[in-house]
């Protein structure tokens, strides 16, 4: 194969925020393959908030990408190549690889995925890293009970857009907080949200008096910063805060903003909790099982924001930190046939 | 009865530091006792950092003491008279009968201790509240298993001394964070705590690295602020961090320091819970009853500090929250016979 491949390598480590100067437009040859391997044709490339974290330097939950590396992103593609008896030209993949056009992956790197019952960007969404994220963040971590009051930040998003329609799914009341009227009508009038929360027009804490007049039962935290204070603020007896993400901090000059009202986990004997959803990957099966069954029954809505072009991807990241996307954020860079 | 009852009443709430200006010291004649009624004479006051919670408006685990109501607090005498079946003249007794000299109270209001085995202000520190906040946040919240680190700030207190005294009764290595020399020589040498940290002359982040190299299993957490932060920086996997309290922050004007890292806890897949001692009032003799054991084997060294004169009761609290103390600080106010 004679294709030119692009990508986008890490060029530098940000210090605030994320833009077009951190990564290297990179043009080199498709590699030749080797026995067992396969090349990929990328088709999606999923835009994820945990990109920023790999860019930084230092201990995490995974290693950072190394200047000059190809920039890791969770990716969907179709084999158009194949040395390895596990994998066929035209075969439909998900895999971890990379902000470029094609990929050379050996045969355990990539998982078939079904585009009949499923379109091929929601094997980056909801049938993803970030529905399995909501999936047993929400579930294990969270631990709601039928007629309890779940919170979620970033409502609108990859992961809070699953995470109600779950919470909803199992007989709770549920109440989002995003930005602006779009994503707020979306998520109550097509998900089925009881009540949205515009953090940018409203006042977060007093709308969550009004929303949980018994106060919030889970909160489910993106975003961090001033939203997930307010959310302290009105935690119910016995209160579970789920921590998945920061947004809000991620891009930030200054210290991280830490939770003020972190004293209210002691008056209202709460407990807050981090995980990481690389532990339950081992049961992913589980939750994308059910959650295809949901998709398949119109009881879970995935939507996918779709940027196309691949030259684009620093600026879809860009419109990712400003909160832009409603529903999964992903770049297509290739046609499904 | 003739004699005179001297109290300190709320006056106002403070703004910032607690000191004398807040209270009342009020002159009153002592009740006459009603059937089922008796009288102590109050001979041990406790100082409690809860206390400056309870002096503010507001929402908290407990209603605020009201402007003009005898200040609340946790109190040991001796029944001087009875009008009770269950108690008598010569008992000596527990409970909240607040700072004052005397109190009338309903029998099941205080409850009957035994001096013998152990010493009156005893009551107030290991076999009181501080000891059972101990016993119930270590081991039902931080759940320490044997061969863990855990770690406890304001380790020479009433509460950490204890936690600290526990946490290697159950196995575990322990470190204590404790303000100046003569704090950390005690944990150490006195209580038996592994390594002690003063914050006042050290980095505790950089002490944290060496003394606990495998990172830390259970952080109890009584003083909030840069300690806790210090402590979430340096979380093992599957963490625990208890909320008991957050002495540094207590008299701040500014807002509270809410911990900037506190997405350690993702990190690390760690839990920061809170708890309230009076939500394991029922399991109270579980408690007690094994810690007196532990007394009694001179396998739990039990200390108190004590001030002595009535009259001193706002000095306390202000040493109180200087940190001053070593041990559970007690005001005496009466002679045992």
């Amino acid at each position: 194969m004679d294709a030119v491949n692009h990508q986008f390598r890490l060029a530098a480590r940000p210090r605030g925020m994320v833009g077009r100067e951190h990564f290297d437009y990179v043009e080199e040859p498709v590699p030749e393959l080797e026995e067992g391997q396969s090349l990929v044709e990328i088709l999606y490339i999923s835009l994820d908030p945990a990109m920023r974290g790999w860019m930084n330097e230092g201990r995490s939950y995974v290693p950072p990408v190394a200047l000059g590396e190809v920039m890791r992103a969770a990716t969907a593609g179709r084999v158009v190549e194949s040395k390895s008896t596990k994998l066929a030209a035209g075969d439909y993949v998900s895999g971890w690889l990379g902000v470029q056009e094609y990929a050379v992956c050996d045969e355990n790197a990539v998982s078939k995925v079904n585009t009949e019952a499923v379109p091929l960007p929601t094997y980056l969404g909801a049938l993803g890293m970030p529905g399995i994220t909501a999936y047993f963040g929400l579930l294990e971590v969270g631990a709601p009970k039928e007629g309890e009051t779940v919170v979620v930040s970033a409502a609108a998003g990859a992961v809070g857009s699953v995470v109600g329609q779950i919470a909803k799914l199992k007989g709770c009341r549920v109440v989002g907080i995003a930005g602006g009227p779009e994503k707020c009508k979306w998520i109550v009038d097509e998900l089925g949200f009881d009540a949205a929360i515009d953090y940018k027009s409203e006042d977060v804490g007093a709308a969550l008096k009004q929303h949980c007049p018994a106060g919030v039962d889970v909160y489910f935290d993106n975003v961090g910063g001033d939203i997930l204070d307010a959310a302290l603020a009105r935690l119910a007896r016995g209160a579970r805060v789920v921590i998945c993400g920061a947004i809000s901090q991620y891009n930030n000059l200054d210290a991280v903003k830490g939770p003020s009202n972190y004293m209210s986990l002691l008056v209202n004997r709460a407990r807050m909790e981090g995980f990481v959803v690389v532990d339950y990957m081992s049961r992913a099966p589980e939750a994308t099982r059910e959650m295809a069954g949901w998709i398949a029954d119109g009881r879970l809505v995935a939507r996918e924001d779709v940027i196309e072009g691949f030259e684009r991807f620093p600026d879809a990241l860009v419109k990712l930190f400003a909160g832009e996307n409603v529903g999964k954020l992903v770049l297509k860079v290739g046609e499904e046939e």
